[in-house]
């Protein structure tokens, strides 16, 4: 049998279930385990396992030595302390918003989670344009408890600045900084520019000067703000999701930074799903409903984050100077000119960067990918250039409609 | 003998003459060495070692276990790593502007370093109203190197990170986010109010809410913004002067935090010398040589800081995006607004709150003191509301002279 106390190696299937009856003390002894690596993301191998006899399955989710997405990013195995550390952190602070973590090895570097394959992941949902009318409100409670909660608002100081020494996450947030705040603005050559877009993308992103500095002003407050221990990697395809569950996943890129960060790319990945619906839904009646839909979580989302921020704010802030006239306002105005920032940011980088989504890049129409391309760029550096003035559902909700009108 | 290498204990004289000859390879080892404890400050034990046969000289630093300051604040002697380490650092920074490190001990929480005897603390070289010309150039040098150095502008963006990790410094930080943003704005009990000054703090400080509210803007940017590693405490108090050398010491407050920190420490100390001179030298000739002196210094460390930092952006930047038109401009703006920011704070805390100045408790005439508090809490509620306004050297010297006038 495969010796896992003293030196990791990345497992096969038949390792995982080893590994499972020799560590892990979840399946009956004598339970017969299948297993099957159902990973799709580019960084880990991701085992399922189960015992069918007793209908009991879990997760072991194991970090690769190196980054799957392209062998330029070399990642050390110590992102998945991150997230079993995160999971088990936000699992207090959002209860039944993320998966239950079980156990986490730091020599094998991998651990043991809640098998959740009764959920769909919600990138794959809504491409199938299915709705989830709890969303707004389960994704609206998980930031605003994992974002304010880590703060400095109501956390003791000394406490968060060990915190934000645990996540330090280096080599993760090198990839953002480069994919997200660097690349998609100027002509890079690991860009990948879909063709029809291309000419579109030099005139309104590459060439613009004054969106270019906007940029570095937020890549520095990116790398410099150590607000909240957000998740880093918020997308729709970070989401496990059932009619009656949400379950945040993947919270590899977890480190200390500015709080909008998971706000605006649940809302650029909304955005997408929009553009998806309105591009690909044939039927009339149908693609309104869906886009409707949409738009409506969307709003819901920014609305009901400001009225639970407010009555979590006003609830837990310790920090006696937060309790001063107007700095609840200034601080939560700050965190959505953020959040519009970085919804600017995501949709841009996921057009022209090197990470594209399948709501984009599955529209099979050479036309109207490019007309959903220009409007997800157009929002995009709207959202960027004018993010002072971003500051409630309904703004992102215009912008989107008058914005899909033009094209 | 002493066991220096198991156990932390605190050292008296003779145990700091034992270690140095069982532990340190710098004297000879049959000199005849004597031992002083000369510590002022509050948290630390410092040990000046002298070999008079051989003229040669050390000083041996220990960290007390308890910060001496108040039993309230317990230290944890992690800060003698810290202040080695960054000792090291800014020796490779800027090359003669701190003592030479020789030897941390993180059993014993203590090192050595250079013997700055002949040099002396410039707080009270200044009350004696020495003048020392080449400091502005000096600490512009230092400020500019240390800070910039350290920042994502220049460095490796991964190793920054893992710097922010070494330095992460809860304990300090909590003395200056009590001390400096917090107390001195509300009539906090630890507070220290001159009685001469009582009824203009009430009537300017504490019932000023908006100068409340950008005290906490500007304490959460003091936890928050990971910008530089700064020295944390650059008072005059923490620099040993002498005509051609200028050493900055006791960087035990060091984190990565805003960078404008240092440098309106440095104006607002200078302030202090200042108003001192002002209301203590009598000789109407003498006052002006040393206060012009004063000004001309303020004046040339602020213009001789941004000069050096833009040609050694130049010189240095690394990172793409701190390149694009604008930006550079954008960045030192706000560094001296923050400067403006804590130039302001420094100035209020250091009348209002706990540790005072010798500058202004040096001042025997109670109502010459009580007007010389009155200058520094003006220019510094002045300094924190406008600090937008504040960007040049004759900015501050305007200021300083303009309020001087209306008391």
């Amino acid at each position: 049998m495969a010796d896992f106390k003293t030196k990791y190696f990345t497992m096969k299937e038949e390792d995982a279930i080893a590994y499972s009856k020799s560590i892990l003390n979840f399946f009956d002894p004598n339970a017969k385990l299948t297993c099957k690596e159902i990973g799709d993301g580019n960084l880990n191998y991701v085992f399922r396992l189960v015992d069918e006899a007793n209908n009991k399955s879990l997760i072991l989710k194991q970090a690769g030595p190196i980054a799957r997405i392209s062998d330029e990013f070399k990642l050390s195995p110590d992102r998945n302390r991150i997230e079993s550390e995160i999971l088990a952190l936000q699992g207090k602070l959002a209860p039944g918003l993320v998966p239950k973590m079980y156990h986490y090895d730091p020599i094998m570097n991998c651990f043991a989670m809640d098998d959740l394959s009764d959920h769909q992941i919600m990138r794959a949902a809504l491409i199938e344009h299915k709705k989830f009318p709890l969303f707004a409100d389960h994704i609206s409670t998980f930031l605003v408890n994992t974002l304010l909660l880590t703060s400095d608002v109501v956390m003791d100081h000394k406490e968060k600045k060990e915190l934000v020494g645990d996540f330090i996450n280096p080599e993760l947030c090198e990839i953002s900084e480069d994919l997200v705040y660097t690349e998609p603005f100027y002509d890079c050559p690991r860009n990948d520019v879909f063709e029809g877009s291309r000419e579109f993308v030099k005139e309104h992103i590459w060439k613009d000067e004054k969106l270019q500095l906007e940029t570095a002003k937020l890549k520095f407050e990116f790398m410099t703000n150590a607000q909240s221990l957000i998740h880093g990697d918020l997308h729709t395809g970070s989401v496990f999701i059932k009619e009656d569950s949400t379950k945040v996943i993947d919270p590899e890129f977890a480190f200390y930074g500015p709080a909008g960060y998971d706000v605006g790319n649940v809302i650029a990945n909304l955005i997408f799903a929009y553009v998806n619906g309105k591009f690909t839904i044939s039927d009339n009646a149908a693609r309104d409903d869906f886009t409707t839909y949409i738009e409506n979580t969307i709003k819901d989302i920014v609305d009901l984050f400001k009225e639970k921020f407010i009555k979590a704010w006003d609830e837990n802030a310790t920090e006696r100077v937060a309790k001063y006239e107007g700095y609840r306002e200034y601080y939560l105005d700050n965190l959505l000119r953020d959040t519009a920032a970085v919804t600017g940011l995501e949709l841009c980088r996921r057009i022209i960067g090197l990470a594209h989504v399948k709501d984009i890049t599955s529209i099979q129409d050479k036309d109207a990918r490019t007309k959903a391309e220009k409007i997800a760029l157009t929002i995009g550096k709207t959202c960027i250039l004018q993010r002072q003035t971003m500051k409630t559902g309904n703004d992102y909700v215009s912008l989107v409609k008058d914005t899909q009108q033009r094209f």
